[in-house]
């Protein structure tokens, strides 16, 4: 271990803590630094003995750190952020925007294939290991039908939505996978399911004293785009009860291949991937993390430009020798 | 798809002719001959206008062949044949014998090193699939436990060794996971199993005329290595009841990765991958095909030796541009 792979984080929100946390699994990686665009002062980490300095001072690090993970938003951070910083460092986000990948993917091409670095974007499970599974199960089964499902889980973009309805003071989420539509496609049924029949909506809400509860009802179940699509339940609770049984960020989902083989594609095949994540941030932190060592070695080995999951090596994943994962894993 | 994938299938049982089928389903790839140790003569295939060659011909056709398959068993073709043909193609093998795999990569590795060309092995879904599971899931989550289930399926092993019993006819033996074992891993609570907590052995015997069948039970029953760390149960049937009720080769599994993330690991993550196949060698068989398409690929951007499915970037898989990947699956 005389050579660990330095980290850097830059961002500080529930993902950057969550690859500060998943970095201490990883002993061939040290978090060299944390990047923010507070005050570095006031930024209050889990690992005191590691520096915290201004985003504008990244730049002079950039032959301190190996990898730099962008832990922002892909809403307005990351859109800047990843070809920015790709100028100087390999770097890893987790750009979530599926409809902009490529838009994104071409900016940070641009920027890694100049500077000669990798930018390793989209990683995290959806996109990340989902579109993995996706791709080899498409790879393996020609003749099939995808599925994915998300959840149970708290979406926080429909938990935000909720929270900005004049009279609700808070609010949370959950995506629910329907188990009849769940079933259809494990008996391998390739059914056609709409929207309304793959996912409900159920949504914890704190409402202001004297607000008009139907109305925010209302307001919630027929929101375009949110919940006009699903079945949406809602249930008012107390403060005391949404901080008490609703306070962690729990997801998941499932990704199926239903496919045929044989003379006359008699034969089915089901091949299934799922998760059931304690805390969304912390497992896609944890993804990030074993991707930043890929994205490092691949860089260490020549390779240069904007990359996906898809592209990786899964050997450059993992801290052991190829001859041990042939040993013990294959 | 002017210039296809052209393909030779050595070896014709019944992973040769899933090979052969699945090939039909991937219109980028054909296939150019099969190559066997019969008389080619006498080998009906499923594709008339396919020729057949001897296996002594098939080094006359390396100009014709830019991937060969080799469907032999693992127990003495493929140590034989893998670094032999490795000389002239680049080749992909099912070699299931996980104990022997350094072993059989040092063989394919010396012969692929020096003839320039791919030689991928142990391509399937264990090892294959379920190997790259268990190797994204120790990678993800290092402070974790695996666990691989097998079946329920057909074991050809288990039922080979049952008929050479004295007084047997026929059998056929299914490997069944323990539903409770799997439910105690799904709740996170990474027990630690013995074999026989895991998986249970269910055997369809046929007897000869005036058999014993209480010593068959017996002895299959406490048959080392084979039965006897596990609850075998053994039923009588008849012959008409075997080919009726028990002609398929169905498979499966499970592999899981139960881990921890968070300060203190107080945040369970679980990760589960699971195959329903109706027929083992037809899946085995369309892995073997998308990876045939990467050792092609990989060849022909100048990559040499043995290669493993931890070695093989998911994008070389799919007969899709990376571009449009990144588009419709990322």
């Amino acid at each position: 271990m005389a050579n660990k792979i330095r980290v850097g984080i830059l961002g500080y929100g529930n993902l950057g803590r969550g690859v500060e946390l998943a970095l201490r699994q990883n002993p061939d990686m040290e978090l060299k630094a944390f990047f923010t665009r507070r005050d570095p002062k006031t930024l209050k980490t889990l690992s005191s003995e590691v520096p915290v300095y201004h985003v504008d001072d990244a730049v002079n690090m950039k032959d301190d750190i190996d990898v730099m993970i962008l832990c922002g938003g892909s809403a307005t951070d990351l859109p800047k952020q990843s070809p920015e910083y790709a100028k100087y460092f390999n770097i890893v986000d987790s750009f979530d925007t599926h409809a902009k990948i490529p838009e994104h993917f071409a900016a940070c091409d641009a920027s890694a294939q100049e500077s000669g670095k990798v930018a390793l974007i989209s990683v995290g499970w959806d996109p990340g290991m989902f579109s993995l599974q996706r791709l080899l199960g498409n790879c393996i089964l020609p003749d099939g039908k995808d599925y994915t499902f998300w959840g149970k889980g708290v979406s926080q973009g429909h938990s935000d939505a909720i929270r900005r309805i004049d009279g609700v003071l808070d609010a949370k989420q959950y995506t629910v996978p329907v188990e009849d539509a769940l079933k259809k496609v494990r008996a391998g049924e390739n059914p056609e399911l709409t929207t309304r029949d793959k996912h409900t909506r159920e949504c914890y809400v704190v409402a202001k004293e004297g607000a008009d509860l139907e109305k925010i009802r209302q307001e919630i179940v027929t929101m375009p785009n949110y919940f006009a699509d699903y079945d949406t339940t809602v249930n008012f609770i107390t403060k005391e009860e949404l901080d008490r049984d609703h306070k962690g960020i729990p997801h998941g989902g499932f990704v199926m291949r239903s496919g045929v083989t044989g003379v006359n594609g008699e034969t089915k095949e089901m091949i299934e991937y799922s998760l059931k994540l304690g805390s969304n941030p912390e497992f896609t932190s944890s993804v990030i993390v074993c991707y930043a060592r890929a994205a490092y070695r691949m860089n260490k080995e020549g390779m240069k430009g904007c990359k996906t999951v898809f592209d990786v090596p899964p050997v450059y994943l993992s801290p052991k020798s190829a001859e041990e994962l042939r040993k013990t894993l294959l």
